[in-house]
């Protein structure tokens, strides 16, 4: 894992393809498993960061659920400290509430990504996380 | 995997609690990483399955999401061929169609189950599956 390098082995659901974004400050793959368009009204996509690459801040009309398939990785709320994730960790995001994620700075990070209540709207993007913020995180 | 012991290490997500209901033919573990009562809408258990358990026959008002973590396992539809699951599969269930889901003779099996438009209601649970149904596996 502490590799710059990414591969299927990254993750246990298909890793998809490999986009740059300006909401992302680095490399991305992503995989949608479950698309926008059906009648299941709960898009879920594979994300896989390279090792620094967080998204920027941003917030979800309806909430967002993340879920930790491998690799260590960043969540942090507006106001709050970092949170470390690991393989296995389930990350509840409420609507409306200002937030990024992504990977440590030393691993790659995969998690499901389910967006709920699709009803009230999209994703918000808001400005990139500073290098501060990005590395305040306090090992406890 | 070719073991009827199951342990921690069976699924990334927790494994929860073991539990006999009279729904599934053998030993399961649930563990709900996303409860019913929140603001999510969006159920989400970790299920595992001893070899040779299935579920029952049943259907969901709202569908089904299945994405499949470890192991290998059996989905079938009423009126199809079972279909064999492996990790980093993902199953679309729609809504008010029949079907079963459990693990193969000689794997333990570990499937993400999210429960979708949890408006229109909850699960209905149908007749056990006969063994004639469950053997019925065609490998391609």
């Amino acid at each position: 894992m502490n590799t710059n390098k990414v591969n299927e082995n990254q993750s246990i659901f298909a890793l998809g393809e490999k986009f740059n974004n300006k909401n992302f400050s680095g490399d991305v793959w992503l995989k949608m498993l479950v698309d926008r368009d059906n009648d299941f009204n709960c898009p879920i996509g594979n994300v896989t960061f390279t090792p620094s690459c967080r998204n920027s801040w941003h917030k979800h009309f309806g909430g967002q659920i993340l879920l930790v398939t491998s690799g260590e990785g960043y969540y942090q709320e507006e106001g709050k400290e970092i949170r470390l994730l690991k393989t296995g960790d389930v990350v509840l995001i409420e609507p409306n509430v200002k937030h990024w994620h992504g990977a440590t700075p030393n691993s790659c990070f995969s998690h499901l990504s389910i967006e709920t209540n699709v009803e009230k709207g999209g994703v918000v993007w808001l400005e990139p996380v500073s290098d501060s913020d990005y590395n305040s995180y306090k090992a406890k």
